[in-house]
Parts: C-alpha cells; structure tokens; sequence
C-alpha cells in the first residue's frame, strides 16, 4: 500500500493519511510548495527542510524539460541530486503549461504540438513521453498528460476533452504499467470535466475504475467562483476509492485549503503562497497582512508573533515592509519563508485537528481568522 | 585607542589590527559588505554572521535618509535594531550618491541641495546635517561630507574641490567634538584630490593633522586604471598616521583588495561582490567563474570545492549555471553568499599571513590565482 488512511473526521470527509513514496512518507493533507525550474523562488533547499519544514515539493515537467533539459537532467541523475532535494518531488505533465504559456499548440489525438515560450522551437507531448520526461526528472508521484480546458467553455467542447483525457490517461497507465523494473514512481490519475457536473462525475467514475496510486482533481482553480469548486470537488469526491490520496491541483488560499480538507482532500499545490510573498502579502494565523501597507511603517514588532518561522520573530514589521517598498530581494526571501511555513503549519494543524477528532469546529474558526485583512 | 596596530609586514606596508568600535571589535585589513538601504542584497542578517562571517557592514546614508528616513530610523532606534544586526555598522555621508543619482545637485560654500531620486523633492545636505543623520542611524564608524569629483576633471577645478572637502572636515570635526555626550561613534576623514599627486599629498596632510579616528582615501576606484588608484593610495599613505585605520573607499575586486593591502590600507567596501554574484559571476581561490558559461553546463561538482560557505559544497556549477540562466532567485542568493564569504576569508587569510610574516610571498601567488579565469 503507497497510502494509509489514518482518521477520517467525523464531522466532514477531512482525511489524515501517510502517502509512502521512494524518497520518505508524506503525512495528509499537505501542501505542496512550487519548485517550478528546479527551485521553491526565494527559499534555499535547507530553508525548506528546517524552516517551511515541507514534506514534498511540486516540479513543473514543462518548465524542465525546457530548461535544464533532459540531457542535463538525466546526466545529474534526477532532479532530487540536481538541487540536492532529498524529500518527495511530485512534477506535474507539462499539459498545463503547454495550454497556457505556448497560446500556438496543437491538440492531437496521441499527443500535443507546442512552441517553446523560450526559442519557439517545436516539441511534441504524448502520454508516453511525459512519462519518460518525468521518469528521468526521477519525480516520486508523476502526473500523466491532460487537456486542461479554460473556463467558460461550451459543455461540447469540454466532453470532447474529457474524452481525450480518458484515452491518454489510458495509454499513460498501459504503458507505466507494462514498463519493466520496479514501480518506484506513483502515477496519479486527474479528473477533469470543467464545471459541468455530469461531466466531473463521469470523469471521477472512469479514473477512479483504472485504480491509479491517486487521484487528482484539474482544471479547478483557474477563475471560476471557489463556490464553483468546492461544487466540483464534493461531486468528484464520493466516487474516488477511500485508500487512494486525492489531490486538488492548483489550489489555493489557505480557507481555499481548508474547505477542500473538509470536503475529503489531502494534497494541495499552488503558487499563491510565494508568488503573493514577493509582493509583500503575508498569510497568518490571524489573517492576511499586506505589509506594504503604510500602518506598518513603524510597528516594530515582530513580523509574525504567532509564527512557525525563525523569520517571524527575527524582522519586524516595519523592516520587511521597508524592504518590500524598496524592492529588496530580502522582502521576497523573508515572505515567501514566512508564507510557505504557514501553508505547512496550516496542513499539519488541520491534520491534528482531524485526529483529534475537532476537525469541524476548527476548521470553521481558522476560516474566519485566515480570511480577515489585518 | 580606537585602533591597535598589531603587526606589520616586514616586507610591504601590509598591516593588521584591530578597530575598537560600541559594536565589537573589527579585526583588519576587512572587507565591509555593502547594505545600501538595511540589507545586504539577497543575503540574510544570519547569513552575514554564520556564513559569510562579516565583521562590519556599510550603510548608505543618502539611500537610508529617502527610505525608511529619519523619522523611521529613530522611532527604531537606530539602523542596528531596525535591521537586527548588532555587528558593527559604518556609513558613508551621502556625499558620494548625492553626485552619482542628483544630476541637479548645486555645491553651495555650507552644503549641498539635491533632488530625491524617488520624488524630486528638495533636500540639503550640511557637513552638520550629515552628521545628525548618522548619529540616528546610530552607526559605528561615521564619514563626513566630502565632495566627490567625477574623473578625468581639471587641476583647478579639483583643487578648489579639495579644499572645499577640506573645510567641510574641520566643520564636521568641530561639530563633532563639541556635541555633548560620550563619543560613541568614530569619526573618519576622507582625503580627496582626484589623480593629481600633489593635491592628494595636500589633502592627506590636512586630514592627518585633524587627528581622525580613521582616514580615507575617496573619490578612486570611479574608473581610472588600477594603476594609477594604487600610485594614488602609495602617494597618499606615507602622510597618514600608523596608529589610525585607513580606509580606501569603493574598493575593489580581490587583486585591487590584496595590492591595496600592501600599501598599507585595512579597510574597504564594495558592492562588487554582490552586484557580479547577481550577474552569476563568482570569485574564487582559484580564479574567476563565469557560471553562465556553457562550459558549466553539466559539470556536477561543487560549486566551490574549496570554498568557505556552506552554499559552496552543497550547490553544484551545473545547478548554479541554470538558476541563473533562468534568473531564479536562488542563484543570486547562492552566489552573494559565495562572493562575500571568498572576500572575508580573502582578508583573514591576509591578516594572518601579514602576522605569519609571509604576506608579500603570498599575495604575489594569491593576485595571479584570483584573476586567473576559470
């Protein structure tokens, strides 16, 4: 077994679990911070193990297929030894990307057509190949090639897609599975299906039926409503098998999170957390402080008192919004430890709470709290 | 005494000491990193102390002055508490950025108008005023206004600057000996005269007489040949006292620090090594690296094997060289904590060999290695 379910909330569908992968376990629900190229931006490797204290980290195909290449990639013996990164590495397919950075690409029906955002040269991704890409990135749960529909879209055009999914993800299983030598990557599958409901769920019976070692839900997270996506998700949920992790990708504030915990989900990727840290949005246990913020100009307490980071008592207030307001790499450093800490705190006390049993009540007071502006 | 002269070479003007400031003790010759507006760029206040081991820091005082400010600084207590760094901490007196960012700075007889570079707005500066603001920065080695003439420039016209530079010293000396109070901050000179010998011995004898708790040597290293800055410093040393520190200004790379030592200066600053690590350009004790050199591409070791920081052997040139082609802030973190690290040690293995009495051996094999490109 690559997962144990270790409580489920009795109030919500909120698991804890263990996901097992090659390079140690993961304990659910958790979030995954972004190394798109190679690196979580603005956070050194041992930042991430002693001071976010993350368990996993996201890798983005795409983005290394481009750059480093494969041949550097597969010369360095992996992406674990090419960063010095040691703990799980989840990479995505690559097919978001290919949708939203080469506007040209061309969906056929074994694969997709793109330019490089980088040289405009021409790549072709199937099913197969961004299994090979991901086999030599040596990635610990490997996501398989997806159409990633943009919303609205015409319920016709979304079914189709759904469609195309279902058959690569098809051809991505056969072939990991017919592959020789040791399963030592776990190949999820991803529910897609827009927001139509019929569509979701069909999409969640046909991945759930292929037995892949997760679950993941996409094509969420991209400017619908939240209202929207909780809706997607506790339609999807009940149809995905209990002893399988499931991943909502994309996803996303941290009452984002907690929502989608309650609603059954245990894995969580998403850029916000550093992406807004480099513009001085810090998330906290009490709410969300825009530090550039004029109020700030001379509160000299600690960044974060409640924090789960040696920066949180170290700088002040003043300080970091000092630096964000003259543009210092150290602001971006500084936030985006800060932030990725509290995504890690956030996951581990919600996992706490769900063994405790006080899910529920927990859930809906760290609601309000996280989503009120400082 | 402020400073003890320890030892001095028998073979060049090399010298080591100790500079006695209200923040500790500052063992020399030293290379100060360069925290312009509160931080040294792209580089922690734990990472200055464990990895990069810097006894001292510069501050910008025209940069500090336009953001926080004053009124910040003060409410603070002082840049010391405002940045969490309790080493010691010396500015500059603006003078130097009044010239290189207020193109309509007017030099008036008591001081200097300029526009703020961030909103135009008006601003004079006094060798009193100056002061003032330092004494709030609450630095531990204060410089005092000078006049910072711009090379190639007229005998005449340099002349007229030095004295000039000259009056503003006796003011700011008087100034500074008659404020009331214990003197907690050291006073330093700055001898000027641009690249004409006789005025440089001019000014280094009118600031040896005031008796400073240090001398500098401004206004070199904006251009001229490496030569020609060091036939500067040669001219000017003789005149300035054994028992004082002496300070070459904006100096330099690690051959320009290593010369420079053997004419007898201990102290400098330079945002070289900050400013090349951000462009991926490393010093080492071997040499030069480029590392966005496409020879690094898949050379898997160290990014220094013999270097001083712990980024050193846990980073490798291949995942150096693609952080910075893809401009991930992680390779100019990476690099500034390399580049000063090199530059610390550079300076204590100086002192220790100028104490070992080998220094001018050493240094003639050291210059040849470091600019040796790799």
């Amino acid at each position: 077994m690559k997962f144990k379910l270790l409580h489920t909330d009795p109030n919500s569908k909120a698991r804890a679990g263990i996901v097992h992968t090659a390079h140690g376990d993961i304990e659910t629900p958790v979030f995954m911070p972004v190394g798109t190229i190679g690196s979580v931006r603005g956070v050194t490797q041992p930042d991430l193990e002693k001071d976010i204290k993350a368990q996993v980290i996201l890798g983005n195909t795409y983005h290394l297929y481009i750059r480093p290449g494969m041949e550097v990639l597969e010369k360095a013996g992996g992406l674990h030894n090419f960063m010095n990164w040691h703990k799980p590495i989840l990479t995505d397919s690559g097919g978001f990307q290919v949708y939203s950075l080469s506007p040209t690409r061309k969906i056929k029906e074994n694969g997709v057509e793109f330019t490089s955002y980088l040289d405009g040269s021409k790549h072709f991704f199937t099913p197969e190949s961004v299994l090979d890409i991901q086999l030599i990135i040596g990635s610990d749960i490997v996501m398989p090639l997806d159409e990633c529909v943009s919303l609205p879209a015409e319920h016709s055009y979304v079914r189709k897609s759904v469609q195309l999914t279902h058959k690569w993800l098809k051809t991505a299983k056969d072939y990991h599975d017919n592959r020789p030598g040791e399963k030592k990557q776990m190949l999820f599958g991803i529910i897609q299906g827009g927001t139509y409901a019929d569509l979701r769920e069909e999409s969640a019976k046909f991945v759930a039926d292929l037995n892949m070692d997760g679950n993941a839900i996409g094509g969420l997270s991209v400017g619908e409503p939240a209202e929207e996506m909780y809706a997607m998700t506790d339609k999807v949920v009940p149809f995905l098998p209990h002893d399988k992790p499931r991943y909502l990708m994309g996803v996303g504030t941290p009452d984002n999170l907690l929502e989608s915990v309650a609603l059954g989900i245990d894995m969580f990727d998403c850029v916000m957390p550093t992406r807004n840290a480099r513009n001085g949005w810090l998330f906290t246990k009490n709410g969300i402080v825009n530090v550039r913020n004029s109020k700030w100009k001379d509160d000299f307490s600690p960044l974060d008192p409640d924090g789960e980071s040696p920066v949180d008592l170290f700088y002040s207030k003043a300080y970091l919004r000092h630096l964000h307001m003259c543009k210092e790499l150290l602001g971006m450093m500084i936030s985006s430890i800060h932030n990725l800490a509290f995504y890690t705190w956030l996951m581990q006390e919600a996992r706490r709470h769900i063994i405790a049993g006080d899910f529920a009540t927990w859930k809906t007071e760290m609601v309000k709290k996280v989503t009120t502006r400082l």
